[in-house]
């Protein structure tokens, strides 16, 4: 039986960097993986972008709509026909994004068709609730590692604390991917408290 | 700063046992500690009970109205009145039961008054959705740490099932406390999935 | 395939209640365990004591020259000759003490046997270094988990300080069983160099 | 109080890319590090290379005979001399090959200066024995974390196997760096066993 894991860490903890690494130790024994991740990333559209400066197309996209586990099963056989070969991995970044029913057949893809599902993501939004998919994986994942980073103080960050035109704002959608007028700071507790006005 | 810790694990998986130890390590050094639960765990009135047979009363009941940061911040300054000494930690057990409030003040005695605390629980219930406490522990603890358990097959235990009268259920309440005819099984995510039917 | 876990932790950590602990979760079961340690440690003789007050005996002690795969192999063998069951689980106490060569054995029983190895013992000993048993097993374990306790500073102690007659010690054999002179004091590293006179 | 980590992996699990990826995550922070390695590790001379294809000369060499917190303070120094700034973070690729007095001297930067230290490397060499500074590092870092790459039957690698002209050896000196006619393959305990001849 293979497990379900999720790999999750604040924004710029170095989560694509750690996925596309993962891809390659596989590939670098000559197995196969897939790499796919939800359609509302629209950051770099298909591509999975390191910080790092590596980058690379994801297989397949995730809508909202989709059943995890007939898609992959469907490549797999697709792939399997096409090369003789097995897939060896599922790799899912941003699986914040996922919906709760994918995350259950990302459990089931690792539990019944015994191929290990590596979901990496953040565990929480701007206002530290968690995401659909974040939620359900840290619920039913079988093993949740941290990917750390650290705060503007030098403590480890966990938070995700949004900026419009560059000040902190502590309302709005819980999705507002970056970019030209958002951002975000990855905090530890103490300056998230501090900036949205606890302390 | 110190921070908030949530040591998850199944049922049985020995987390009043290891919270009972941490209170001992704790004692043994003439550090004084905090014990509480959740008023709805009503297993035993005002005792945490270990399976290895140690047992031992908290000191507070936590209602679900309850400002767990206040609470706790006068039970601290009670106890330097009356002895001349701090509060080193505070332990809480069946921290699934706390409100989302709760684990926030949990949070903020951590991070702001600078006391660490240690949240043992069950990650979710019998159907596998997460318990308001536990979900707010998964999104906001520094460190989730786990205790392992085995399923009958071996595997690591970690889902819930519930049993009516020795057979296992799929539907009923979230919290039905364990006793004359309700009792759990902890089973690794293969064996519940086979129970319930999906395989 | 099973695994060989190393549970370090400092003196005092409770690494005898978690053995416990772990032995009773799979006799609730209905599984069977075998527990041990090395003939070295005679505090208690074949007891394995922990200091939240629950005790057990050994089922066998483990001398230095010892096969520990084939006495464990024949052990479960006679097991089922007399009960018709299988041993789940090999438990080991103060692992640190055990030879290299039993720490092979013991991941031999793991690997080619295929029944799980729990390993509990602290790292090293009151200079720091690193114990036979140990240092093999901080090798070859396939999982290293740490069980923490606290300094008398509140931070995570790491090092064994030793004691004769109440003061700090840092000549003098490797192995000393605490008692009536000699006594250990869980220390993090900033103590522990403190009284090392190392600041 | 900062911490000493030890941050271990067989080899090609990825260990130079987290290092290159953990500096990146200061440094976009506008916090400085310094990376260094052992001076033993001739591949690339001063550069660290990521099999993902980044790499980063390091700012400084380890000699065996280097007293490493003198000369990382020297280093603080001067940057604060010519930047006003300071150093956040020290990270030292190929810690295994450190001497013992150096992870030592590293703990010391971590504990007594207050700087964290990141160390990478590998646990052990082709016969599953420690280097001096993995040794060292698996006895007194504050924290030990597992960088995980797969074996060729799927399995978690955990021992470094040695290939001459593509044939296992089980004998030869502890150091000699992959190139021409030596190379490595990661494999776990049980293909290990196998290919040594103990099953």
């Amino acid at each position: 039986m293979s497990k379900l894991y999720f790999r999750h860490g604040a924004m710029n903890s170095g989560k694509s960097t750690a996925l596309l690494q993962a891809a390659h130790n596989y590939e670098e024994r000559d197995q196969h993986v897939l790499l796919a991740k939800p359609a509302i990333d629209i950051k770099g559209e298909k591509a999975i972008t390191s910080r790092l400066g590596v980058d690379r197309e994801v297989d397949f996209l995730i809508t909202p709509e989709l059943d995890l586990r007939a898609e992959f099963a469907s490549r797999v056989a697709a792939f399997k026909k096409e090369t003789g070969k097995g897939i060896a991995c599922l790799l899912i970044d941003e699986a914040q994004f996922l919906t709760r029913d994918q995350v259950d057949q990302a459990l089931e893809i690792a539990v019944l068709d015994n191929i290990p599902v590596l979901a990496y993501g953040i565990r929480t939004d701007f206002l530290t609730n968690g995401f659909p998919g974040s939620l359900r994986l840290l619920e039913i994942a079988h093993s949740l590692e941290e990917l750390k980073t650290i705060c503007r103080c030098g403590r480890k960050a966990m938070f995700n604390a949004r900026k419009m035109d560059n000040q902190f704002v502590f309302d709005g959608e819980q999705v507002a991917i970056d970019g030209v007028n958002v951002t975000y700071e990855s905090l530890c507790p103490s300056c998230y408290l501090s900036e949205r006005g606890s302390l």
